[in-house]
């Protein structure tokens, strides 16, 4: 196979602020001879999330930086082209993390590296997203940490996305009242009318978290019992000024605060006096209840009923830009960059 | 008993920010005469808690606002002088919520108005700080929260008080390092060198959360797994700098707020990188973990092994002064009014 190029996005420098181009680069690599054991996978998807962006940077965070003059990291789906390991043939449908490249050589023999995947019912894309890393993150925090009861109202911000899409269905199915906060009027008509949420507020339409709060409290006329945090700053603090008692907020990203700006929460003590819960997690350290996550979410998706949008990028070249989109909200669902 | 004069401590209005003895008015009443089912109690002794200034704001919280023109609410210790109620006896300890006065008539057949304690081994003043509300509140945050194992770092802010002393003495007993802030110099030796602490900072003695978190980076070298709050704002952010992943927040007071400054949280991505849990509570909403926090207190005090304090203030005329006081870390352990 090494007559394949390989074709890379690498990490060339690290931002200092707002992330741009400059701080990648387009490469190329032969693909080495197979080992034992190893296979051969041509990504077909690149999987492009919030998380990248924190290990860009060389601090202190969950996840460790990404290498400088590395393939930047990421999920994928893929076919298997070649393969030196008794369980994967050529053909099939792996999901993986392959990173920013056309091609990965992978230790199948590794467990946990390399999955393989049914597309009868579930479109290979979806593993990126619904019944992947984003839809097993929203099903973690809702369940797991908001753990939200019939009737109680659920509120997620970036309520368009991979992931806040997937918290308001889920907490829908559960017998909630879901209310998202996204950017921009189609973003939001899409929450309500193709992803029925009862409620979407456009955070746009608000100069501060006071305001917002108003537009919040209309929407959550019981307050919020569940909220699902993708976002932090304003967002946060507007959908605190709504807290019930006992409500709980699964933190999952703070992409306001990810260029590095100060996103101070403005009034902590409404955690005491409303005796909330507040939980910080990463969703791959909770593998446990990926079998379990993946099932409900799976189920859903064949049947039709948990839905999302894509918007694709086409070919490797065009990953910066669009993860640069993707931190500005320019996406619309799930962010992939499609490589074949 | 119509001949005895109570006199009573009155809220007279409301702070704007600062509380102040404007605030309280000292008022006289006679006793009615006892209904079958009630007691009369002395009052030997008033607690005075932290607490109460959120009380006497008429805002949200998680206590009702102390009414205007009432007696002001707290918990007392004292005496039964008549019972017309066949468990009570003249003669009998008890423990009760009297509020600010020296008398109080209470429906013994309510339970838990009124609950007898045996003081051959316990002084009567420690049912209201060591073995009554501030321990258990110690314990529910320390235990039930932060829930530390051996070997971890627990911090506790106001250490010198009678909640965070609590705090600090009950995670030595669980084989933890602990570590307490408190305002100047005698109040840390005392925290060191009378209950055990293993270290103590004076908050006093730094600027801002970036210099007091290097103390406290050198005093907890192998970071923070368990905050156990009762300040808020800079003394929170500095702990949250050397928080571990993993690390818990039992959020039990923010008094650097409850005159109304604003008390941002300024890196809640913290709580996000480093995995964190934080919960706001308030113990008497936890009245299941009551018998068993108060046996290991009860025993640790009649043993020795539990320390603690007393500011004691003398009449019932002192406790406005005494409390406002208590409100700017005047007091130095528990703050009781003495009545008798």
């Amino acid at each position: 196979m090494s007559a394949i190029v390989n074709h890379q996005i690498l990490l060339a420098s690290r931002p200092e602020g707002e992330a741009s181009t400059a701080n990648f680069r387009l490469a190329q690599a032969p693909l080495p001879a197979l080992a034992e054991g190893q296979v051969l996978v041509r990504h077909h998807y690149l999987s492009l999330d919030p998380y990248m962006r924190g290990r860009m940077n060389d601090s202190k965070s969950y996840a460790a930086p990404q290498p400088l003059g590395q393939v930047m990291g990421g999920g994928t789906v893929g076919e298997i082209v070649e393969s030196r390991h008794p369980q994967f043939q050529p053909g099939d449908k792996v999901v993986g993390m392959g990173g920013w490249q056309e091609y990965s050589v992978v230790d199948a023999a590794q467990r946990g590296t390399l999955r393989k995947v049914d597309t009868t019912r579930i479109p290979l894309p979806a593993y990126l997203g619904a019944v992947g890393m984003p839809g097993v993150t929203a099903w973690y925090g809702l369940v797991k940490i908001i753990a939200p009861k019939a009737g109680e109202t659920v509120l997620v911000s970036a309520a368009s996305g991979a992931v806040g899409g997937a918290v308001g269905q889920l907490a829908k199915v559960r017998g909630c009242r879901a209310v998202g906060i996204a950017g921009g009027p189609d973003k939001c008509r899409y929450v309500t009318d193709e992803l029925g949420f009862d409620a979407c507020i456009d955070y746009r339409q608000y100069a501060d978290a006071k305001a917002l709060g108003k537009a919040l409290q209309a929407a959550c006329p019981d307050g919020i019992d569940g909220i699902f945090e993708n976002v932090g700053g304003m967002v946060l603090d507007a959908a605190m000024l709504n807290a019930n008692a006992f409500s709980r907020i699964a933190l999952c990203g703070m992409i306001s605060g990810y260029d590095g700006a100060p996103i101070p929460m403005a009034a902590p003590q409404l955690l005491l006096t409303n005796r909330m819960k507040l939980e910080g997690f990463i969703v791959s350290e909770h593998m446990d209840v990926w079998p379990e996550a993946l099932n409900e979410l799976g189920t859903l998706v064949a049947t039709g009923k948990l839905k999302y949008r894509e918007t694709v990028a086409q070919g490797i070249a065009s990953a910066p830009e669009a993860f640069l989109g993707l931190l500005k909200g320019r996406n619309f669902g799930k962010q992939l960059v499609k490589l074949t």
